[in-house]
């Protein structure tokens, strides 16, 4: 398995889930970080080879494509989290428009209209893809956005200053969805100290569905799971069954899950 | 590598630290996951063995000795972070009492006399070896501390639950020392909701300087920082020296360092 994820917050999963999936005492997964280097990369792939492993999962820290990691290869390869530009290579990403289209969905449900997305740099694959997933399931919905796309970075300084943003614009918004956990819990302190309650005057998604931000927030922030162990598993039964002669190829997406909490819970009576 | 750290926060720090000290491109350097699992651990060591690895480095989440990974094996290994049982096996972990006492140290630097230690759980090493070396640091000062040691949660709901004790017993304490970086955090948001002033009325320190947590924590937290990064390397160059004929035996704790920030800068004028 060879990431370029030098946090491991999304390496670390997808490597749980190839585990279990291969069998702990039956097939070895080992995890060479390549910290977005070719150079890097290449020569783990030729020690790879080198040591015989029986087959390849390359991972990243974005889900954006890349270019294969090699033509002809001697053994198989599975691209997780990330996909191939070659469409004939086999690739698991999250479905990260899904996975917006259900934070949305979900605050429509309990009652939302106004509905605002604040995410990280527009120059970041996850954050165009999941912006304009929620673009268009709020236009689906017959509704406009409460205010403008948010674009900025992935950190909670910047939920911090986009809700400064928000609040100095006057934008009428009873709901926000962040592209991220951690613009969530900025947002969702930065709201309360001016005053408003979360979920009664402005309902939160956040998006990673990472422990110690959506147990951190008060209250406990809803978020969207891409089911990064699930993509692992996936990755290691699709990388057995080449191995096993029976070739697996393209791209395959798969849903994620929306994980309500504090954030959005409304009481009803 | 073989690590037991399922979430990665410490084993990806000290892999970079040890593929710095091997070299891009000479050697490499792969992680395999035993997750606490003893029978998985024993199956990756053969596994790698059989693959003619140079040498291993074992890694995981807590600090405290395990037993040997094994006896007589055909390549050198080195523990990191942790350390063997086996006093002449080859270990290189932080020390965490030099990091405790640096903590107190700097809160009686800017003037702090009545400290309170909030830490993690009684059973785990690296909480009791922290707080015996804060409680010896204040005696040390000439100083009582400010309230009962409190053993918790690694977490920051445990944070302002801890908060909630420190303003209910009415103990008069103006410095917090904590065991971990989310601990701090939920003190500091609990004790300014109760409306102290950090660090004001109360300064704050970490443990970790997890980039997430002390950056997310307003005022900024100051932290000591183990570095991970320093361990891998350092365990990587007494692995290299060890293949090259140069063994190293024995422990070695590597000194931390105190991270200055917000919750402990105090004006002087």
């Amino acid at each position: 398995m060879i990431t370029t994820d030098s946090i491991g917050r999304f390496s670390i999963p997808l490597l749980i889930g190839a585990e279990d999936a291969l069998g702990a005492g039956q097939v070895s997964v080992f995890l060479c970080d390549a910290r977005d280097d070719p150079i890097r990369e290449q020569y783990y792939l030729r020690t790879l080879l080198g040591r015989q492993v029986d087959g390849i999962i390359v991972t990243g820290r974005r889900t954006q494509a890349r270019p294969p990691i090699g033509r002809s290869l001697p053994v198989p390869v599975v691209y997780a989290f990330i996909s191939s530009t070659e469409p004939s290579d086999c690739s698991v990403v999250p479905d990260e428009a899904d996975g917006a289209r259900r934070a949305i969905e979900h605050l429509i449900a309990i009652g939302r209209r106004r509905i605002a997305h604040v995410t990280g740099p527009e120059h970041h694959h996850s954050a165009t893809v999941r912006a304009a997933a929620a673009m268009r399931t709020i236009s689906a919905a017959g509704l406009e956005p409460a205010a403008p796309l948010l674009f900025g970075e992935w950190s909670e300084a910047w939920g911090r200053q986009a809700a400064g943003i928000l609040l100095s614009t006057g934008a009428d918004v009873d709901a926000v969805f962040c592209g991220s956990d951690q613009i969530a819990r900025g947002l969702s302190e930065a709201l309360q100290e001016a005053g408003k309650r979360i979920p009664g005057d402005v309902a939160l998604i956040g998006f990673d569905n990472w422990d110690v931000m959506v147990d951190g927030c008060r209250p406990a922030l809803t978020s969207v799971d891409m089911d990064l162990e699930g993509i692992g598993r996936t990755a290691a039964e699709l990388l057995l069954a080449t191995i096993n002669g029976e070739p697996a190829h393209g791209r395959r997406a798969l849903p994620g899950r929306l994980v309500p909490r504090g954030s959005t819970a409304v009481n009803v009576f």
